[in-house]
């Protein structure tokens, strides 16, 4: 199909970071258009917004209730929304868009309850829509290739997960941010960051989690909810890992590292140098793989837009996500079928995230003990 | 002003690598809009190419001239053009839009000869034209960072520059490309990225150079053009600096380095870790200097679109220099004169990069031997 | 006292790496020599060893309780024993040497029971007689420069500990090594590396362990002592820690990693670059602490020998552990009572080690569980 | 031969850093004892160091004159002098030593001026005398190993050499040294460390000068000789090189790094990471190769005591040159031959140092021109 696909957003206005950052992403490749939007409760930034995109005005919705409706009516309606809105309303938004017949793109986490991320799912299943949860890191295109290179074997069976995700803001922070506040979730750090790591990890290795235990942690006078998770899990497979989320980690910027060790060799992805992957093969020398420059299999190959040394950062791994979520879009409205099982997050990985919350919960609330996963 | 700029392409037809980072650079905030071009001699790329920027088929143009003419005569003409050719069109076509009164946005190196690059200029200053060259590397942020350092004297005097730009591909490559090909240039390696250490140093420190020693080598059984040059320069401050720029370089993919050592202190950017700065102020330990997480001038700040930890990269290097050009010519075009005097190469820094090169021939030709910079 | 120590030792025949190390260690600043000694049960070995070393037929024993005996008897009797032999008869040979009245320098871990442990420590007190036991890692320069910036509240409290320490040689193993070996120990990787990351963690914070949940594993068809563990750990201060060991982790040479996570900012020193100390104090640019380079409180600046950008290396941090400890054996020889207080682990860090190892097989062996460490 | 060599020292008083690295690097295995000694002109300091090492007071001479004639008479006399005074007095001293029959271990640069430096060759060869120059970077395993690589043609022909030594003392130093001062030498940066450019390339490489353009430069008040060096080379080869040295480079303590580029491939070994080289084969990922885990070649593993992940510093690389040295003068005094060629660096490294640092200055004094090397 070569029609551009449409697009409205939930959440994004002037001021949003993540949903500048999608409406980028989902643009980049002139793929998808931005043509519709409820940016913001406040009417001025929602039209800044719209003005920026080129966005007629009779499409900039004051509710995204009224805007599921009026798009659901017109002839040339949006294919898809995008939900870019703080956690706890994304159930809601999901939830209209899908019941008037709309694809979803949804930030991470999910929702914040399990049983609600369940009911999206049956809901998007009845009305055969997609669903894609844009969990950033695994859009890169060198956690792609660890993923190949991991599911063909070339470091044998996983024996340990070593992952982490420090941050720091929270140190630096003067007062509470709607992440932070127990009203409007009941996680902060693990919610945010923590689902990170566990999909990653999940993205690339496919082990399954089988039991965890979790300390999750609240330091300083501004919290209530976790900013620091010390976690423990063991995998149906019998490998075991550790994962810490932190988000008062003095000096770590955003660092998501993904160190997998097997019985023949080991592979490490870390944020910070997001376009190199570090491979140990047992009785070989370290080898450090750089995107574009050695070889990568076709799967992960096909997302490179730029040749080895030239860098693409994060705008473009949302695109990554958006580009395999349009492709997959593009083949069911042309009726081709081109681009089933795309490779993006779907709302099975954003069940897994609320799992994951849940459980650890679980864990560090009945004083930091095992909890079984299923 | 809030209208978006309009611009076409010459060049960047389908496959075309650096025409395609222009058009994404350009439309990546959504201020300029690519309507019109001539991308390819090939009419079916050139087709492509429109398509997916949705451009009107009345805008696609056979020949370069041809739109020069057309666009001159509409009412919604193009605001600039950006020339993306190969180097020894570039003269060519930038007179013929400057002829017909548009402003314009050139590839380096500006020309092959230096007579024409000056030039250029007379033409663009007689018809009050700005002209934009896109020396990449300065439109990153931690280089407009490491320019404000040096130039409030956070290193003290500059005693010494290392800088190098080592690329491995003519190793590996097996038929001539244009870059090689000596009736298409006089130069292949100085002037394809020689050009880059000769701006990025001049831009970040101000330092004039007063004479140069090159030694211009070609190795590997297809170069008759450089691939690998060593010089030695003396700068008008009395500083000194040594260049290198290699594409032999096993294991370099595209390494710019630039090392400033000064009176007070030292400061180091690569293109490795583009999103960092090493400095090491005398008496002090050394720093690591992160965008978006440490202090930075509001000169460079400016060019920030995303926090620290979330990498920005080579497309968002291009949008920079293409809005600081654009914010120049909003300003001209509505009146404002807002804009003025915004951080972009221009065409005196083309000129430079074209009389770097003739003076690198000279002194290799001329058996290695220093030659005087004016 | 300028005369130089006298010692012996048990353990450490030709081929054996640990006891060489100690004894270059020992005499690396000409303070100590090697006089007598019980280097192997093969007297080919010992003699080897002896003479390399020149010492007198005499003082080459066959058995190490002969050794202890005549050394006892001579006027010229060695100052203090250095036992290097495998960790199940560190208990008999050091018990023997403290009941003849001799200073004990002894490998880790201290011994395979805890009860041992502490047998040795009431032999030691009651005879006066000093006990060393030599954690590595806690003889390098910049481990003591971080306890020394930690203890003076550099970085605030401690919020949270990140330690570990990958090996890969089990990996490659091809047969058991005694340290493998059940019958002659309780645990392989947490014995022989995890009581590292406890001594360290330990020396540089002071923090105490509360308690502890450690999951041991063995991978590979030799193994049936642990060769990766995965801990979690509270500490009385509230804080909390992860640590990993592992003798399996594919890339790993000699990985010992520890990371400080305090309110004010953190700090790290890793093996891998051991003359260095990372520290990112809040609101501040990340730096990079060079040992020799960067000033250096005395505790730590004492045990420097070359200055920055001269490595010292593995002999050395041994010899800074001896350098204390002969240091305040020699006060004590002399009476001058000089070197009290000395820096090096006393047999209060043997006994905790040995402990670490009980609770982590408590926890182990009790299905993963929280063991309080008291 | 089982003897242990003995050796005096002319130089190394107590305070002096580069006279105790020798003593403990040439004792470091125990094949060599340090005996006797004109350590330094003051008495007290000589005594100091006599003491150290245990040397009968019959054996410390007050002038090296006394101390060859005395030391000559001697049954027991030393079988070689190690020389670590200030370089303007190497000449006087070895020549000395030379002409009583002794073997010599020198410091470099050898001498001041090159005729002198090659009356040392013909008194040493009409002798039949070994004589040690202590470059101490070929002491390095890895520098060892990268010289078998690249002599066996594992980076095909080098193409070019970019090879660099920047420290940063003279930045703050606040008086002359002896090294700084035109009285006691012609060159101090040039001479002090530009020399270990020269060999540590000519080392690894073998590839011998051509030709080469130098740039002296003297910055800072203090200074009369140069403190940074840039020069250019071509080898007979026909392959060139860019050499950098600086004592003015602000955070850098010693850094000696050597990167060459080959047609199959290239390697760097820097003093930073002195334990590694970094491998890039044309074709294949970048490879870090670690001293003790990656396969060596013999005439490199020779040198290793410690496995992998253990570090030996600068000591032990210069036990390294004395132990080859000690090797072949041992098999000399033997009648064995053993050891003979065997691995240091000779008196035809030292001559090729001073004409390095002659060829410098001729080619900076007549303004920076190239000048022929034979």
């Amino acid at each position: 199909m070569n029609r551009v696909l449409r697009f409205g957003m939930v959440g994004g206005g002037e001021g949003a970071l993540i949903g500048d950052i999608h409406a980028r992403g989902a643009t980049f490749d002139r793929k998808s258009a931005l043509v519709a939007g409820c940016f913001s409760r406040d009417a001025a930034k929602s039209e800044i917004t719209a003005r920026k995109w080129g966005i007629d005005s009779d499409r900039v919705y004051a509710t995204y209730r009224e805007m599921a409706e009026k798009e659901a009516a017109r002839e040339d309606r949006i294919d898809y929304v995008s939900i870019v809105t703080p956690n706890n309303s994304h159930y809601d938004i999901a939830k209209t868009f899908l019941e008037h017949g709309f694809h979803v793109v949804c930030d991470k986490p999910l929702t914040v309850e399990l049983a609600e991320a369940e009911e999206l799912k049956r809901i998007a299943e009845q009305n055969g829509l997609l669903f894609c949860v844009t969990y950033t890191y695994s859009g890169y295109p060198m956690v792609k290739q660890a993923r190949e290179m991991v599911q063909r074997g070339e470091i044998g069976d996983i024996i340990t997960v070593m992952a982490e995700y420090p941050q720091e803001w929270v140190l630096h922070a003067s007062k509470l941010s709607w992440r932070m506040d127990p009203s409007q979730g009941k996680s902060c750090c693990v919610a945010d960051i923590g689902v990170h790591i566990a999909h990653t990890v999940s993205y690339i290795t496919g082990l399954r989690i089988d039991s965890l235990c979790a300390d999750m942690l609240s330091h300083g006078p501004l919290m209530e909810l976790d900013n620091n998770a010390n976690m423990m899990v063991k995998y149906t497979s019998g490998a075991t890992g550790m994962y810490w989320c932190s988000q008062v980690a003095a000096g770590s910027r955003n660092g998501l590292k993904i160190r997998l060790f097997g019985t023949k060799g080991s592979l490490e992805w870390q944020h910070d140098r997001y376009e190199e992957l570090q491979l140990a093969l047992s009785g070989k020398p370290l080898q450090l793989l750089a995107r574009g420059r050695d070889p990568m299999f076709p799967a992960a190959a096909a997302f490179n837009r730029l040749p080895g040394g030239h860098p693409e950062g994060l705008y473009e791994a949302f695109a990554n996500i958006y580009a395999a979520f349009g492709a997959e879009l593009s083949g069911i409205l042309d009726g081709s079928g081109s681009g089933a099982a795309a490779d993006y997050p779907r709302i099975d990985d954003g069940i897994d995230g609320v799992r994951f919350i849940d459980k650890c919960l679980e864990s560090s609330q009945g004083g930091v003990k095992w909890v079984p996963y299923s």
